[in-house]
């Protein structure tokens, strides 16, 4: 499965609500806090070199993930990459094997989330990322093929239907936190 | 957490049976089969050098289960490794993760296992392992503290209640198939 998606950073998330109501855009559960521990490998720099990630998300409610994302493929205007979602029992456990096995934790993102859907395959994540980021609002649509496809409507049709201006941005919320910190 | 254990090979898993059920052993759940996948590391080698397991396991409900185990350690007669259990939604995925990491699978092992329980802290388990590998009484206790006294309660008492004899096996099961099928 690949994800393309687009991010555009947003003045104003109010205003991205606002064109997601007259869209048609259906809000899914409540805003929820998301805790991410980036992981580097003890073989291969993700950040440096090979451009993967390696997550644990903790969710507001207990939940915890592990993900593993390959290196961003440009598709026109937006990005895809190969994903993999794995929800786990124990997040502690999970970074205790992460350790002994040799990796290490890179950062933390910490983060306020909203999510939207809109006709089927697109969903919108409205985000306020702490430690002065800002607001962003990120369009993703999950496929098979057509990715392509997917690409134009995310940077064009939808994009003008929410109101999100600007050009996408193709740096992850970890790189950003790292040159920030620099 | 510990684990202390020590394995013995048995003719007849019938006899030990009968010793458990003579010293109150309690049967917990059904005979179950297992899928044992082990997996090594791309920048070290856990067979070979360190000694330590990674492994996805599959039960015949539908659950996975990924561990890691620390290099082992010499107890009196028994072995203590460190050990990480964690349940995880999806044996494919996981599996994928370790993949796109640079794991490799290594080896698998097939068994039907029974569990006993034994006043509280003692675990009984009848390993039946495909591929000839034959029928085996692994006595263990999970321990914070005390290992050495754990270690000899294992290898005097309890091996003596359930009639197991002949010294304990240190050789795991991965490594019983990969010497056999050099």
């Amino acid at each position: 499965m690949l994800e393309v998606e687009a991010k555009f950073a947003v003045k104003d998330l109010e205003s991205v609500r606002a064109g997601l109501d007259r869209k048609g855009g259906v809000r899914m559960g409540r805003r929820q806090q998301e805790r991410d521990v980036y992981y580097n490998a003890p073989h291969r720099d993700f950040g440096g070199e090979t451009d993967e990630a390696l997550r644990v998300r903790y969710d507001d409610t207990g939940g915890v993930t592990v993900t593993y994302k390959g290196p961003k493929i440009r598709v026109g205007s937006a990005k895809a990459r190969e994903e993999f979602n794995l929800a786990v029992a124990d997040g502690e456990t999970l970074e205790g094997i992460l350790s002994r096995l040799g990796f290490r934790r890179a950062a933390m993102v910490l983060k306020v989330r909203e999510f939207y859907e809109m006709g089927g395959d697109v969903t919108v994540t409205l985000d306020d990322i702490e430690g002065g980021l800002g607001t962003f609002a990120e369009i993703e649509i999950l496929t098979d093929e057509n990715k392509e496809d997917a690409a134009d409507r995310i940077g064009g049709a939808i994009a003008k239907e929410l109101g999100v201006g600007g050009p996408p941005i193709y740096t992850s919320y970890l790189e950003m936190l790292l040159s920030k910190q620099q």
